[in-house]
């Protein structure tokens, strides 16, 4: 048997397990991310461990070295999750046009803004307040800024309302938010540990992601409008596709190189390919690789839960607490962005600034592995992403099912060749 | 920056490379697969080594471990050109009917026998002659043996002629060649260092491969029939290309965990879809699969490649002689199964059976990490893996030349929405 086998038999139980669950849950009228994160927890290494773990010939290639082997199974994973996001939000952004998110832009950025302030004033206030130290408070709270917009993109895509105003703002505003989270955790990296600030170096990191993202929305959209009459004369088989597949990688890769997350690059990527996606078909061309792609990011998710940790007493009180504190913070600063454009709309807005995925948890593995922040608060953060993932999808379908206009065709149906319509 | 960004920057870097040689080695008049396979050597870690080498944030996630970091990214890697060797079969075998196979059996049985026969005849005659043990001249001559069919089946259908009967041919002889092969493997693997054999053993192994094989006809045909017409009812988006890309990752997975390659089971599960794709549209929504995954397989493979190897005479000599071997007596082994079929379409079939590929270097690395072949000739493997791939590409495509229909339309153009014709 190869080597790869092991985990080519995880990646097939994944797929079906995602696809089943998520049909499951469709036909009870639920979100189907929610049906795919759960069966993800149940077929996880915590629970029945039907994914995740090792086989003996995958051991054997790491000299017997089971963390190593763990560790590599983990890293393919992460990086099907990654590829699977990527994917999500290069689509969301081929459906987002550039004037489309300038449209709102004030809005995106109050509440982007607004979205990052008050949680993090709020999780510094009530770690002072419980007598943490002012690194672990800063740390802790700085865990609570970030939101994670894959779910709700992916739930405002099945819902179809991507369109949609709210929809617009919550994308610009996570762009704005990722932004500014990541200068928070730089500042907060520096001073944590060294307990004072190099401004400039700050600036620094700043400039290049607000640089980055900058340059690639005027150039890139620019370049592209030259280029795009020769796009379809390359001399290669569908050449607009192995271009923007290209772009997306490149653009999620710097993306990450800057600090910023992934997605943040592939959703550029795709809005820039926008302006050209109609032309080129290349939302009928994506499709199939994200119906092959996206749902390992969802049930990946899942298989990262431990739910002994929501059987930990010791645990669970504390983390129920900077839960209530992550959302309602959230909710306010989110929401107030969006203040005057009507409470449901607010509502849309701040909870779908709500999830917090593995953005926090990236920061609560840096201060753990730095010894900055406790076990315990690890374990609190970690409760904290589950939970904010967790309420958001039927949440944001109960507020966004009056958007959906009834029966009008969405873009889904216009777009697979046998396909049907994208179900909730 | 995330830990995953550093796999994220190898996988832009090899798609754009495997993209710009391929596109560079069609506009030179010559097979794109050559260019992605000598592009992957350049870049690979062995040269350049711009991708394929853990960077610092990965290997400080292995704890330092950087032995183990490299271990993981050769995983992703391996896994890569696993995915990307799946998806081209399955997508020859969505082109492929079961009755075209049935059609050429005999012919495909005898090539396949045939085609194992005499290199393993060859190949342990002359390591006998060199004076080696009897067990490292079975594990020696048991490399030579398997074809690797993913080059061929590329090549071919890059000229649009896999409905050839030369094509039809080798295809079902590529079966037959790797169910052969596989008993041979398990048989030397006893023999070798027990020195007897346990018949029942070997005919358990077999019979399971046989009838894995025969049950996946079989029954897979006629429930598909059967299931069809609830296919597209199924309550899900795309439910034909999903239940597809289910059926290709699990028969993949259970082809490799019965011994088999796991190409051979996506070649069957397209050959069972075969017969709804049109119905389906399936060949027009898996091509964005492949456009994305496939270049990963040939870029991947000439990463491996250490062209250091053929600088060593010591090696070389040896290694020159053996596949010298590995080529004449492929070549006259399925050549002979050709028989009766005019010398082009046997020169065709025997030059397809040619790439050895991975296959042989699966089996001597079991022999190396066992200790029954020695460095020496697992090198010289290596090199005869090599070669046998890099000039099968060219001679295929000159021989291939004169079946391409001109200028009748290729299913390539009827394939994608804003495609080109495949290029060679």
């Amino acid at each position: 048997m190869e080597i790869t086998t092991g985990i080519l038999a995880d990646l097939f139980v994944l797929f079906v397990a995602a696809r089943l669950a998520g049909t499951l849950f469709a036909r009870l009228k639920q979100p189907a991310v929610i049906g795919e994160l759960l069966v993800g927890v149940l077929i996880g290494p915590h629970v029945l461990g039907w994914v995740g773990t090792p086989d003996p010939a995958m051991v054997e290639a790491f000299h017997g070295d089971a963390a190593a082997a763990q560790a590599a199974v983990s890293l393919v994973f992460d990086l099907f999750a990654e590829l699977g996001v990527i994917i999500l939000l290069f689509f969301v952004g081929l459906e987002t046009r550039l004037s489309d998110l300038l449209g709102v832009g004030g809005r995106a950025i109050a509440v982007g803004a607004l979205g990052i302030a008050a949680p993090f004033a709020a999780g510094y206030a009530f770690m002072v307040l419980r007598g943490t130290t002012t690194t672990e408070a800063l740390f802790v709270a700085t865990a609570l800024v970030a939101t994670s917009s894959g779910i709700t993109a992916r739930v405002l895509r099945d819902l179809g309302i991507l369109h949609a105003r709210e929809a617009r703002i919550i994308l610009g505003a996570a762009i704005v938010d990722d932004v500014l989270a990541m200068i928070l955790l730089a500042t907060v990296n520096q001073f944590g540990p060294r307990g004072r600030l190099d401004v400039l170096e700050i600036g620094l990191i700043a400039a290049q992601a607000v640089g980055f993202i900058v340059f690639v929305v005027l150039i890139g959209t620019r370049t592209l409008r030259q280029f795009s009459a020769h796009l379809e004369r390359l001399p290669f088989t569908h050449a607009p596709l192995v271009v923007a597949l290209a772009m997306m990688l490149g653009l999620a890769t710097i993306a990450g190189a800057v600090g910023l997350a992934a997605i943040i690059g592939a959703f550029l990527a795709g809005m820039v390919m926008a302006q050209e996606a109609e032309r080129f078909a290349l939302e009928d061309a994506v499709v199939p690789i994200y119906e092959f792609l996206v749902p390992f990011f969802f049930v990946i998710i899942g298989t990262r839960v431990d739910p002994a940790l929501f059987l930990d007493g010791r645990v669970m009180g504390g983390a129920l607490a900077i839960t209530v504190v992550a959302i309602i913070a959230k909710l306010a600063g989110a929401g107030l962005g969006g203040l005057g454009l009507g409470g449901r709309a607010a509502a849309i807005i701040g909870v779908g600034m709500v999830p917090r995925g593995e953005v926090g948890l990236i920061v609560a593995s840096l201060g753990l592995s730095r010894g900055l922040i406790g076990a315990e608060y690890f374990s609190t953060v970690v409760v904290m992403s589950i939970l904010t993932t967790l309420i958001v999808p039927p949440l944001l379908a109960w507020l966004g099912a009056p958007l959906v206009r009834q029966p009008g065709p969405t873009r889904g149906e216009r777009m697979g060749a046998a396909g049907r319509l994208p179900q909730m």
